[in-house]
């Protein structure tokens, strides 16, 4: 699993249907970093860190069997051993 | 998932029987940055901002089940959050 | 998926006996790029342009439903959009 | 497989039902690189070398059929060929 | 695929027992590169070229079904097509 900061919202009303209206939320891996597309299941708000699930497994993360996603937040960090890097949350 | 640009359509007539004859068109994450190949089960047209998804989940996407596929586009994008960087569709 | 200029065939006889007799092909993305190894059942021949799929698409794309592939030729490129960055084929 | 050093704990209590709570480990392929998040099914401490697996074996790996999870610690490194690199454990 | 060069043998004692006894070998893409853990169901030596596939492909094609391999040896490479970029071999 990689390590996210949320950093908005996204809005796509023309998706498929196998979207369904699941949140969808800009990540970045760090300030500046190429913008990411999560799912999201779990209610995060703007700032958080999150862990997000790639590969086949992002796909039933979503609560979903077969969701198509590549990408999916499975968990809010409340901490993490590194902060010397200044890239953990508080 | 990740954020491209719609650059254009691409022809493959010798391409294998599972293809079908779905759309592919190219994208790209950035101008002059590296083109990538999708799969359009939506109808997009030149210059749109859309959503692609990857892995496994690429292939149910596109609404053929078991379709051989990467990189599938799953929507456009009407907006995001991170409008400074440029990137944004408006 | 990405685009590949084919550059030449591999040879590899001791290969395991999934793998068949398949003609495997070294592509790369540009010129002196990374050589990777894709499996071709179309029949391509050395200079063409081709699309690859990678992930788990790869596998039956083959036409061998769960060959041992992580990439595989699904089409051969007439034309693509991009001619400017003079990798498009003619 | 890749290798990588473990770096220190995760914690994240608010996290999807199916992650239960396996521990999550941050893991580093070197000094200062990108922390990647791993699941460790066998119980390492801080400073190991561990062999982490991805893509979809990633999930069966954990122990648990079908776990959410994209990079599983699958065993503890006692030695490897290359000391000479200084990223061999001792 | 990727091509590899077999760089030794890896050797971890404490690994899940999904993984049984099958040798593990380094491998890197060009000398000094980064070193990556290949399953080796073949018999490889060091310094042989061989043909690696990851992706979920990984996992059959070691012999076991559903095997926890992220990259596994495929082939011995005889020659392939690019001897000028010193990466072939002999």
């Amino acid at each position: 699993m990689k390590i996210y900061k949320v950093d908005g919202t996204l809005v796509s009303t023309n998706r498929i249907a196998m979207m369904e209206h699941k949140p969808l939320l800009v990540v970045r891996e760090k300030e500046g970093g190429t913008p990411m597309v999560a799912v999201d299941p779990i209610g995060c708000k703007e700032g958080d860190w999150v862990l997000c699930c790639g590969s086949s497994a992002a796909r039933d993360a979503t609560g979903v069997k077969g969701y198509p996603s590549d990408l999916t937040i499975v968990g809010i960090i409340d901490k993490w051993g590194d902060a010397a890097d200044g890239n953990s949350s508080s």
